[in-house]
């Protein structure tokens, strides 16, 4: 039912869908590392004694984290359904590899780049990943539309 | 292995998740553009000069923003998945065309009522798009346990 | 172009990827309610008389509601794509049943015991959900590299 997909590109969808899913995981695993180091429990349950967690702000650590987390979570959810509805439609190995070997390079140098506060880097890195979302678009409209 | 799949519903899903995709897309721009203008930077490497970002409130014109786009993201990849599979089991092409095309108005239209701070329209629209995943989801499981 | 493609397993991620839609859209819907209960609306529109409330912290008990759902939200749609690509590349349906099943029901769980502040079952049901995630990436690098 899918006559043009190339078994090739979803594979490659398959590794970099997973590669981008553990980059969530990590920082995921880094904000929660970065509220214990800091004493700066998400919950007033997760403290060693009664502390009111609600109105007292997060850590610096834990906010800038928390914030590559959620670059991280606004973006990656765009490629998993855009590529593979771009792959299920036929891409081109070629063009698979371009796409997504760039894109999930270009979020997890993002997530560094996040982390270590590395300007104008990060936001180089968000571009490329962006382009990378909106040629995968325009070619899934030129797909569906000719 | 899909016997019920119609491409034609499959197309449509394509074409709606991708305009969902650049509704967050945009507004994820959105809110680096009302960061800019208002001075009110999402991280201290950002700001023109040193200045302790973390605990100075973001500018009320980048709270509204940033709310609208977490409430597209918590809404739209259930679009995505739900509507997937339910393409995936078998849509008819008229299931697919009244389920996608109003629920991806009724987002983008959410989007427009929660920068402009128009209600009930915003309440209604987001109503809208929960009936239409619970009506996809009451067909997945109908098709399901058949 | 699947050939390895279970039926059974794929309908068993539908019903697993719905229920954890559901458990979304619930804890969505459990925010604005207590939002209303407690008088801390999300948006200046949202209160009876004007109020400023992008400045004004929100009530505590929409703080725990709004980190179940950001929780859920931050680890659900891991699950919708790496189980996709998981069945599409050919999972066994005693393998489907094991992870997506136990992932699923440790979720739920997560998003009770995250409401009602239960430690360590909170803790513990957040490392079941990544271990079940992490046990699919693997099978999925080894069914892509062989």
């Amino acid at each position: 039912m899918f006559p043009n997909l190339s078994l090739d590109a979803f594979k490659l969808y398959a590794i970099c869908s997973c590669i981008l899913a553990l980059n969530l995981m990590v920082l995921s695993g880094m904000t929660g590392a970065a509220r214990g180091k800091n004493k700066s429990p998400g919950n007033p349950e997760d403290a060693g004694k009664p502390r009111d967690t609600e109105r007292t702000p997060d850590h610096p650590a834990v906010v800038r984290v928390t914030r590559a987390h959620w670059n991280a979570l606004e973006n990656i959810p765009i490629f998993w359904v855009v590529a593979l509805v771009y792959t299920l439609l036929g891409a081109s190995p070629l063009g698979a590899k371009v796409y997504f070997i760039t894109f999930a390079a270009a979020r997890v140098l993002h997530s560094f780049f996040h982390l270590k506060a590395i300007q104008p880097f990060r936001s180089i890195a968000y571009g490329i990943g962006s382009l990378c979302i909106v040629g995968m678009i325009v070619q899934i409209f030129m797909a569906t539309f000719k």
